[in-house]
C-alpha cells in the first residue's frame, strides 16, 4: 500500500494545493444540512442543525486541507492573503477554481445522496421559489422583504465581520492558539454569522460555495430560474463578499494588526528593538503621524457607520 | 501594503487599548442573533440561536482584542481589576467610553443589516412594547413579571456569578488555562447565562452593551420611550452590574484567591517559601487570624441567603 | 487590597477545601436553567438549554474549586476516590456536607432569583405536581411512567456510566489531557447524561446536588410534599447514585487501569521495568493469574447482562 | 485496592484491547439518547439532543478506550487500518468481535433503563413500525421515502466522507492535535454526519453499532420483523459502510497524505531529505510519474461524480 502510495506521489506544490483546496471544499458542501431539513419538513433537524452542519462541515474541510494549501476554502480570504502579502497572486485564480470545482461536485454529491428524499419532496418537479422549493438547499436565495440594497449591504457587512476575525484568529501576535483549536474557532466563527446574519440571505459570504452548487442546479434540472430568482441575485453573493472580505481585513490591518510594535521575540531581544526603532523613527513618528494617523484611523471608524448611515438613508428614501 | 500599514501606527499605548476595546465591543454587538430570530418570527433560529449569537460575538470580541488591551469589553470587569489593583484606574473611564462607543456602532451595523426585515417585520413603526416590538432586538427590557427589586437582585446575583466566574478562569494559580481557551470559555460562560438567567430581563450584565444599544435606539427613531419603558428600567442594568459585579470579585477572592499560599514556584522552592513564610507569620497567623477569619468567611457566605431572604421577604410583602 | 485579602488567609488546608467544594456546588445549582424554561412555559428555552445550563454550570463549578479541592463537586465521586486510595476518607464527610450546604444555597439564589417568575407562573401556591407544579426546578421526581425498580436501575446505570467515564478521564496512563480541557469534557458528560438519560427521573446522579435544594423546597414553602411525592422518591437518588458510582469505579479498574503495565517513564526505562517485572512476576501470573483472571473479567461482563436481564424480567413480572 | 486490581491484571496485550474496545462501544451505545426522545414523545429533547447524545457517547466511548487499544469503536476503521498497514489483520476479526459484543449489551441497558418507558410508550406491544414503533431506538431502518439503492448510495458517501475525515485527523503530517482533542473531534464528526445524513437512514456507519443492536432487539421481544422490514435492509448498514469506508480512506491517501514528502523532521534534515530524494527519483518521477499520475488522480475525481451521476441516472430510470 505504502509504495503504491508512493509511486502516485505528486511532486508539483501547486497541483497538491489545488486538490487539498478541492478536496476541503467537497467536504465542507456534502455536510450541508439543509436537505435534510427540508426534506424531511423540520422533522429531521431545525435552523440550528443546519447552521451546525455548515459550521462542523467547514471544521473537517480545513482539517483535510490545512496541512499542505493552509486550507482557504474561500477565494476571499485567498485575496485577502494576497492582499497582505501574504500569499502568491499567481496562485489565486488557480485556488478559486479549485474552490468552484470542489463546491460544485459537492453540490453533486449531496443531490445524490437526498435523490429520493428530493424527488418525493418536491413531487418531481425540481422548483426554486414556493412551498415544495428545493434549490435552497445548495445555494442562497434572498428572503422576501430583501430590497437588492438591503442584500448588498448584507453581505458586505457580513463578510466583512467574517474576514475580520478570520485575519484576528491568524495574527499570532495578538495572542498564540493552540494547533488544532484554529479550524475549531473559524467553525464556531461560521455558526456565529449563521444564528445572526443568516436571514435574510443565507449568509453565503463565499463566492466559490454559492456559484458552483448554483452551478450545479443549473445543470442539474432546476434551469435558469437558479439566476433569474431574487431579480438576478446570483452575482450579489459573488461581488459582495469579495467587497467586504477586503474592508473587514483592512479594517483590522488599519485598527489592530499595525500597531503591533515588532514580531515576538524573546523580552529582552524585544525591549532592544523597540528601543532602537523608537530612536531611529522618533523624528518621524511624532512630528507626522502621531496626531494625523491617529485622526485618520478615528475617521475611517466613523466614516463606516456614516457610510452606513448614508446608505440607510438611501434605503429608507427608495 | 507593510510599509502602508507602517506609517499607520499608533505608538500610543492607550489608543491602541481603547481601538482594540472599541472592535471588541463592535464585533460582540454585531453578532447578536436576536434581530434574526425576532424579525423572521421564531423561523430562523429561537432562544437558544440568541444565546448563542451573544456567547460566541463575544469569543470573537475577545480574540480581535485579547492581544492590545486584555479584551475586558465590559466595565465591570474593567473595574473589578481597577479594584483588584490589576489595572490603572484612570484608564477606565477611557476603556468604558471605548466600550460605550462600540456597542453603539455595533447596534447601528444591525440596524443596517436589518433595516428591510425591521420594518417589514415591523410595518415601519418602530415601537418598544407589544407583538410587533423589536427595539427588544438591541437592548434589555424586563419581562412583566418582573418587580422592580426582582430586576435589581436578577441583575447583582446574575453578574454576581458572572465576575465571580470570570475572575476564577483568570486565577492563574487555581490552575492553569492552555492559550485560546480562555476566550472560548467566557463565550460558554454569557451562554450559561444566558440559558439559566435571561429571561426575567434578558441577562445584560454589561452597562456600556445596554447603555450604547439604547441610546442608538433612541437617536434612531425608538424614541423616549426606550427609557420610560418598564417603569423606567433603563438605569438598573447600569447600575446593579457594577453591584454584583464587585460583590462577585470580592467573593471569589475571599473565599479562594486569598488563601493560595504562594505564586507557582518549582515544588522544592514552594516548599521553602511555604516554610519560611509559616515561620515568620506563624505567631500574628495563630493567635489572631485563623479562628476569626474563619467565622468572618462563614459570616460572610451566611449572610449572602441572609440579605437574600430578606430581599426575599420585603419582595413577598412589597 | 492585596494586604487586606492576606489578612483574610485561611491556612488550614481542609477549610479551604471545604469552601471550593461549597463554592463549587453553589455555582453548579446556581446556573440551573429549569427555573427559566418552566417559569417562562418554553419561551425562553427547552429540554436542551436546560441540559447545555446543567452541564455548563459544572464546568465553571469545577473551574472555582479545582486548584484548590480537585472539584470534587459530588459526594459520589468523593466516595469513589476514597474506595481507590486517592482520598483520605476522613475528609468524606466534610467534603459532602460542604456540597449539602452549596446545594442549599444555590437552590435558595435561583428561588430568590426567580422569585417574581415563579410566583407568577404559580399563582402564588408552591405546588409538586400537576401542571403548575414548580418543585422540578430545583431537585428531581420520577416521571409518571417509571416504577419504583425501574427508578432504582435507571439511577444506579446512569451513576455508573458517569462515574466509569469520570475516572477514565482522570486516568492519565490512559492518554493525556491539555490543562483545561478536563472540566469541559465533564460537562460534556454531564450534557450527555442529560441527553440520553433524563426523562426517566431527571438525572440526579449527585446525592448533595438533589438534598440540598429538596431541603430548600422543604423549608420554603412546598412542604412535606417534596418527600412524599412520588411514593417517597426522595431517597432513591441519594443511594442510588452510591451503588452505580461504585458499581462504574470498580467496573473500569477491572477492565481498564488494572492492566496497565506501569506508569508513564522515558520509553527506554519503561521498556526495562516491564522486562524487569515481567521476569520476576512471570511465574506467579504465568501459572495462575492468566487465565482465572481472565475467566473472571469475562464472567463480570457477563453477569453484569444477566443481572440486567434478572433485573428486567422480574420488572416484568411485577 | 491498589493490591486486589494487581492480581487481576491481564497482561495478554489483546486481551486488554478486546476488553478495552468492548467498553468504549457499550459506552458509546448506553448513551443513545433515541430511547428518551421516542418515549417521551418528543418533550425530553428533539432530533439535536438525540445527536449529541450519539455524538457525545462516542466521545466518552473514545476516551474509555484510547489509551488500550486506539479506540476503534468501528470495524470499519480497523478494516481501514489494516488497509493502510497500520493495524494487523489478525486482530481484525477479535476487534469486530468485541464491537457487536460490546453494542449488543449496550442495548441491552438501554432497554433496561427504559423498560418502564417502553412498555408505556407502546403499550406493551413491541413493534418495528408505526407511530409506537420503538425498534428504531436501537438500530437503522430506512425511511419510507429511500429506495434500494438510494440506502446504498447514502452509507456508501456518508461512510466515505466519514472515514476521509477520521484518516485526516489521524494524519499528523497534515498538522498536529493537540492530546485529548482528538477524541472530541470524532464526536463533533459524528455530529456533523447525524444533522447532516441522518433523514434518510439514521447514518449507521457502523456495522457493529448497528448488527450488535439488531440481535438484541430480535431476541428481546420485536422478533423476526428487525431483519424483515425495509425490504430485508439489515444488510445494508453492514455492507455498505465496509465499501464507503474504503472508497473515503483511499481518496484521503491518494488525494492528501500520498503526497506529503517526508515525515516531520527538523527543517534541515527534511530539506536535505527532499533534495536527496528528488536527486535519486528525479529520472523516474519526472519522465513518467508527473503527468501521468495528475491525470490519474484527476479522473479519480472526475469519475466519482460520473460514477454517481451514473447512480443518480439509474435511480432516476428505476
Amino acid at each position: 500500500m505504502e509504495t503504491l502510495l508512493r509511486r502516485c506521489q505528486i511532486r508539483s506544490q501547486i497541483v497538491r494545493e489545488c486538490i487539498a483546496e478541492f478536496l476541503g471544499l467537497y467536504i465542507l458542501i456534502g455536510s450541508g444540512a439543509a436537505a435534510q431539513v427540508v426534506t424531511s419538513r423540520g422533522t429531521h433537524g431545525n435552523y440550528l442543525t443546519i447552521q451546525l452542519g455548515s459550521a462542523l462541515g467547514a471544521v473537517f474541510g480545513i482539517f483535510v486541507a490545512r496541512g499542505v494549501s493552509g486550507a482557504h476554502l474561500n477565494p476571499v480570504y485567498s485575496l485577502s492573503l494576497c492582499v497582505l502579502g501574504r500569499h502568491p497572486w499567481k496562485k489565486l485564480p488557480l485556488y478559486s477554481l479549485s474552490h468552484l470545482v470542489g463546491a460544485f461536485l459537492g453540490a453533486a454529491t449531496v443531490y445524490l445522496q437526498y435523490y429520493d428524499a428530493i424527488q418525493t419532496f418536491s413531487g418531481g418537479e425540481l422548483l426554486v421559489a414556493g412551498p415544495n422549493a428545493t434549490a435552497g438547499i445548495f445555494c442562497s436565495y434572498p428572503a422576501d422583504h430583501l430590497s437588492f440594497w438591503g442584500g448588498l449591504v448584507d453581505q458586505v457587512v457580513a463578510t466583512a465581520l467574517f474576514l475580520l476575525c478570520c485575519v484576528a484568529l491568524e495574527d499570532q501576535r495578538n495572542g498564540p492558539l493552540p494547533d488544532g483549536l484554529h479550524p475549531v474557532l473559524v467553525g464556531a466563527l461560521i455558526l456565529t454569522m449563521g444564528v445572526s446574519m443568516g436571514s435574510n440571505c443565507g449568509f453565503p459570504l463565499n463566492p466559490a460555495r454559492d456559484l458552483g452548487p448554483r452551478l450545479f442546479t443549473f445543470v442539474a434540472g432546476w434551469g435558469e430560474e437558479v439566476f433569474k430568482a431574487g431579480g438576478g441575485w446570483w452575482w450579489v453573493p459573488i461581488v459582495a463578499p469579495f467587497v467586504g472580505g477586503l474592508l473587514g481585513t483592512v479594517t483590522y490591518e488599519l485598527l489592530i494588526e499595525a500597531h503591533h510594535q515588532t514580531t515576538p521575540q524573546s523580552p529582552q531581544q524585544e525591549q532592544e528593538a523597540v528601543e532602537l526603532e523608537e530612536f531611529v523613527q522618533l523624528e518621524k513618528f511624532q512630528q507626522f503621524l502621531k496626531p494625523e494617523t491617529f485622526y485618520w484611523v478615528i475617521t475611517v471608524i466613523s466614516l463606516m457607520p456614516v457610510l452606513e448611515a448614508g446608505e440607510g438613508a438611501s434605503l429608507a428614501i427608495l
